[in-house]
């Protein structure tokens, strides 16, 4: 490896980026071919169904026989198998491409390798691991997805500085800035399905789009719904888009008005009288959703403390007092004593106009 | 100005550092004597009674006769009156110095200004200002009380993530780290007071003292106590130090037993049947209170939202989940509309430990 491997490995990533808002359920993927010291092509993977980074590198190509001898860095191992394109290792190999420099092993643990080992197979000089963090940064949704059967999992708050989340008679528009809200939209957007309880439904009436100048795939809308109290003329079944219910109710009367009004409907297993949310979050994995952006009240949030389900907690802190009459952030028994207290670790703080954003993990 | 007058005075608001905890009530001083562009001598002002920073850097010279044509770099301008000690002005006229550089005017509006004029007409040219933010910094307390008659107020909080301060049976040791608690022992023993409320002294029976490793001033210790309930058999009159009780109550029955216990006892007015805040804190910096170190409950410190008493607000988040059973950071009457939030802002961010520490104003 040599810091020019790291330069043009690093222009791939920069070119998986541009995928970030509509690859899903795809990984975010780059390639940059390279000759002679020279950049000859660039590809990205943009969407699920079109061509994958190799291929649209190769394609971009002035001349085919330029690939001959060519190295390609790909920001993931080109895969073996044939999805709705072919292999992307074959085109590589059949192209002539005489050294492949890999930031990371496909996550899914079934084909790991084989990529790599087919073009080794095939003579080519093969290597792998290299900026491997920020490969996986970029596809930390996917990844979880094909390791664990899981989504990653963000939830946000955003509360006043004595941490309040609404005003006792429900009020919460607005107590953070509009910087903080537009940052918010930014995060909807690059995630796969945006989760609330149906309690935020009922109090809020909330849109749970992606509000963003650029071309985005919508996330879907999930609400978690034990006894589907969900109305059928919540505003979000009047947008574009998905809503789905994930409830424990198997009542055809409740059902099937949300049906009519174009909801799909998930029945999953209860806990403790609601929701399971292990359960529901496995189910929203095998629907190909790679990352959860919960936006939800105390209730929800609470129970999803006594969970491992949240890889992140992000939580905008704006600088006002509401008092202690108004709403908390996290909803759950009394705690008896000070070790039972629920542990968290910052990993970031930002400013965002005239807000923090903290960024946590338990 | 030159960038070595820049260097010089530095090095003086360093040597006015070495008095941070020390020089209560008086303000923090440094002073550098400069000739042929070395330093021929430093000083600074260690405590009340002992000598101004002027007088200790001609007290270092090697040979007085030095002093004659050097350029002496003050971080207050050189008094004019007769305090404890001789007016400072006059010592440097006659010791023969010949430029005088200070960073700030004496904040004392009544005297402000005649130490650069009496030297002035003594021949001594005199330039005032340079790195004069840096030296307000220092001394900010002094500086409110002279300017005001009020101290500079810091209310100091530690929460969970979720804005607890306590369980709801009360239990509050320990949310936050101990580092963040050394952290607020430094700024406990930077502090002229520090001031809780009786109801604070009733749960926890605090010893509020400065409990480092190094030569400090101890803080007065302030009870804010609008009915004498102070108990006299509270630790704090037991620690070395004095303990001073503000009141509303004139009831020589409860007087008596607290200044027995070598209390100090002020009466001032009421307000909505507490103690008068503003009177309190006027009461503090007529008695030579400079900084006024917080350290109270949701009822104290949701009172003082509603005056401008307080200059700063420090608030350690201890990143952990308390739930919303648990007691808030401030007890104010419910807010009927967000537009009644009480607005503050962000005015730095630090790591402590594991913790955060965030400082605000209104």
């Amino acid at each position: 490896m040599s810091s020019s491997d790291a330069r043009y490995m690093a222009r791939a990533l920069t070119l998986a980026r541009n995928g970030l808002y509509t690859t899903d359920p795809n990984p975010r993927v780059g390639c940059v071919l390279v000759k002679g010291g020279e950049i000859i092509a660039e590809g990205w993977h943009a969407q699920a169904g079109q061509a994958h980074a190799e291929i649209d590198a190769l394609a971009k190509l002035a001349d085919q026989s330029l690939a001959q001898g060519a190295t390609a860095y790909v920001t993931l191992e080109p895969c073996s198998h044939h999805g709705r394109t072919g292999p992307c290792c074959d085109a590589l190999i059949q192209a002539g491409i005489g050294r492949v420099v890999v930031a990371m092993q496909d996550p899914n643990p079934l084909v790991a390798g084989n990529g790599l080992k087919k073009m080794r197979a095939a003579g080519i000089e093969v290597s792998c691991g290299l900026l491997q963090t920020d490969a996986e940064q970029l596809n930390r949704g996917f990844i979880k997805r094909m390791v664990s059967g899981l989504p990653y999992v963000r939830s946000k708050l955003a509360m006043s500085l004595d941490g309040r989340t609404a005003l006792a008679n429900g009020e919460s528009q607005w107590i953070t800035s509009s910087q903080a809200r537009q940052d918010v939209q930014m995060f909807r957007a690059e995630s796969s399905a945006i989760v609330t309880g149906v309690d935020t439904v009922l109090a809020d009436d909330p849109s749970l789009n992606a509000r963003v100048d650029f071309t985005v795939k919508q996330p879907v809308r999930v609400v978690l719904d034990s006894n589907l109290r969900m109305p059928a003329n919540a505003k979000m079944l009047r947008l574009p888009g998905e809503t789905w219910v994930i409830t424990c109710s198997d009542d055809p009367a409740k059902q099937s008005p949300l049906r009519d009004a174009g909801c799909k409907i998930w029945q999953v297993g209860s806990r403790t009288g609601r929701v399971d949310l292990r359960e529901a979050f496995r189910l929203l994995a095998q629907q190909q959703i790679n990352t959860v952006w919960i936006e939800a009240g105390a209730a929800l949030n609470g129970a999803l403390l006594e969970t491992e389900l949240v890889d992140e907690w992000l939580l905008y802190v704006a600088p006002c007092a509401l008092g202690d009459q108004a709403r908390g952030l996290f909803q759950f028994p009394e705690l008896q004593s000070m070790e039972a207290k629920k542990p968290f670790k910052f990993n970031a703080v930002r400013q965002v106009g005239p807000d923090l954003r903290l960024t946590l993990s338990r």
